[in-house]
């Protein structure tokens, strides 16, 4: 037998060093580099591009529309070092003679929307819940039927680590992406999963399932699976409703039937990004006896003059908490702020929670790790 | 009410034309072009690079090493246009002035280990089964403890339509990938939920969990996540061995225990592509008591000595389906060969199915469509 192991062995060897399919690199030897390398508190860019007359590098921690150039090596590679930016995952990309190329030696890559963007990952305390832990919940990519919408629909689940061995019912956490999104944008750009995992295990969050919905009413799922979308006009009023409507009518009764979820207001809470954050003020002032925890991100309300009628519906329903997160530099702060007036004027308590940068996902994963402790609790 | 509903939608609508950040768009603007483009039996690709003196396109279904060359239009949009291969899901890339760069404007891209390519899916019947069906299953992300391998490791485990409603269990296929691949393969290349949504929804096969193990023992999971490999020697035969005896002494009786899966030798098939072929090889030599179904792809066996003995192991435990898949032109193929001779010689039933192409997923997801139907029958 032990022969039999060694043969096979060496099959295992055969197999490990050629790659699934042959690889599309660059024809011709090239040098391996490395890229992004960081290094105390720089971070140096590399890309191999001989033929180049320009290279340059944009990071989503960079004022928009500026680029850093890179400087020719002799050897052909192209370099450039820059203090890094504080603890926090960036995506970057490159510029070579204007076409925009992302870096072949970063496997990190994250989608957003329609766009692949390499990530720049630097550790530090505010980044460290983004890495797995060590007791990991489940993710899966679950299918229902929208009856309203007229179409089996994606979402995603998170599980708590320890919910398949446990009997025990767990509160929900409906978690909205904003525009642009999808149901993979925050397990994957916003590291719920990750984040949750960690501040479970260090007790600071209670363990709870995570449902994140596709919030484009017309499409089945995230644009990558290849689906048709219907023709439901997503800018009319209506419709826009009709995806909020079956959040609440549809999907919590689905989660509460097909997951063991507490189906109770308590132990509800609804969070969303932009768009997403519209959605939550909206499902609250349409449903205000659902969710006891709200906590709109990077989105705001306009003064009107049922404003104030709206949000004593959900007062006088009860909450537990009302938690606005935003960008100091935010486009949507100014949004942010007549929610925020308009809560202080009809004496509904709330946490106003500010931070540097605008519109972005290290703001709103840095919000999930705050709020997330504050739920269920 | 109607009224909140019109501002709210505004909000919406605000956030519907915003990205959920800011874009990294090539700065200035450039014409939409589409990219690619299937007209009939023909397909064009394009590229936005008016600095550019050189743009080739490699495609997988192009001889290694080959590339073509598109033509600069006025416009700076460079283009050609090919006669479309057979319907798969192909991949492919460009090179600028020698830079490797994906397609900018093909949002399908597809990640192969560290490597992210664009991918052309030329629709047929061959390819039909890679759509979404109509009746789909979940797919999740699953940690378990590796005790023989001191890790906590990740999986990914396809959940027929109807699983979570029904009482039933159901037969288990372990579906292994091969080298510089892990556990998220065949759920993204390999289509296997939705070859399976599809084969099931028609009848073609029998409703199934499979289970998508990471078959590297030094990684945790997929190398995209960033977690710490341990230092075990992958190359040294005892370790080898100790993916498949985790596989069969740990990953078995967990999906057992916590999936509603037939514990019995007749409900259990094995499947895996090269490296994994050898998986699938070395575990119904090591475990002829384990699998009824065998169906190695792209991988072979050298001869031995105790090659005879170690079938007749196997004959002498009974097996239901002995299944070979591998490409006419792969370099597993001599090996191939002297699998199926021995088989042939030692009087096992078995099949040896061959296609054209390599070594490539175009052929596992092929053989998978294919045996598939076979299975737990």
């Amino acid at each position: 037998m032990k022969k039999l192991l060694t043969m096979a062995a060496a099959l295992f060897m055969m197999g490990a060093v050629q790659a699934q399919e042959l690889a599309n690199f660059n024809f011709g030897g090239r040098k391996q580099i490395v890229s992004p390398e960081i290094k105390g508190d720089s971070v140096t860019f590399r890309l191999n591009a001989n033929y180049a007359t320009q290279v340059q590098l944009f990071g989503n921690w960079m004022p928009y529309g500026q680029t850093i150039d890179l400087k020719k090596g002799n050897d052909g590679i192209w370099e450039t070092t820059i203090k890094a930016p504080y603890a926090e995952i960036y995506t970057y990309n490159f510029f070579v003679d204007g076409v925009s190329v992302n870096d072949p030696q970063n496997f990190m890559v994250q989608r957003d929307g329609t766009r692949y963007l390499n990530m720049l990952f630097v550790p530090g305390e505010r980044s460290s819940v983004y890495n797995e832990s060590s007791k990991r919940g489940t993710v899966e990519q679950r299918w229902y039927d929208s009856k309203s919408l007229g179409i089996n629909r994606r979402m995603t689940v998170y599980l708590p680590y320890g919910y398949e061995k446990s009997k025990e019912k767990y509160p929900v956490l409906y978690l909205l992406h904003g525009g642009g999104g999808d149901e993979e944008a925050w397990s994957s750009m916003g590291r719920a999963a990750q984040i949750l995992d960690n501040l479970i295990e260090q007790g600071k969050a209670k363990p709870m399932i995570i449902v994140m919905p596709n919030g484009n009413p017309n499409q089945q799922a995230a644009s990558t699976l290849g689906l048709e979308t219907t023709t439901l006009d997503t800018r009319s009023p209506e419709n826009a409703n009709a995806y909020v409507k079956s959040l609440v009518n549809e999907i919590i009764p689905f989660i509460e039937k097909n997951y063991r979820a507490i189906p109770k207001k308590a132990s509800r809470a609804i969070a969303g990004l932009s768009m997403g954050g519209g959605h939550t003020t909206s499902a609250t002032i349409l449903f205000p006896n659902a969710f006891d925890y709200i906590c709109p991100m990077s989105c705001g309300i306009r003064e009107s003059d049922h404003l104030d009628a709206d949000l004593q519906g959900i007062k006088k329903a009860g909450y537990k908490l009302y938690w606005i997160g935003c960008g100091e530099d935010d486009f949507a702060m100014p949004g942010t702020k007549i929610l925020d007036a308009a809560l202080t004027r009809n004496g509904m308590e709330h946490t106003l929670f500010t931070s540097d940068g605008g519109h972005e996902w290290k703001n709103w994963r840095l919000y999930l790790q705050t709020f997330a402790q504050l739920l269920f609790k």
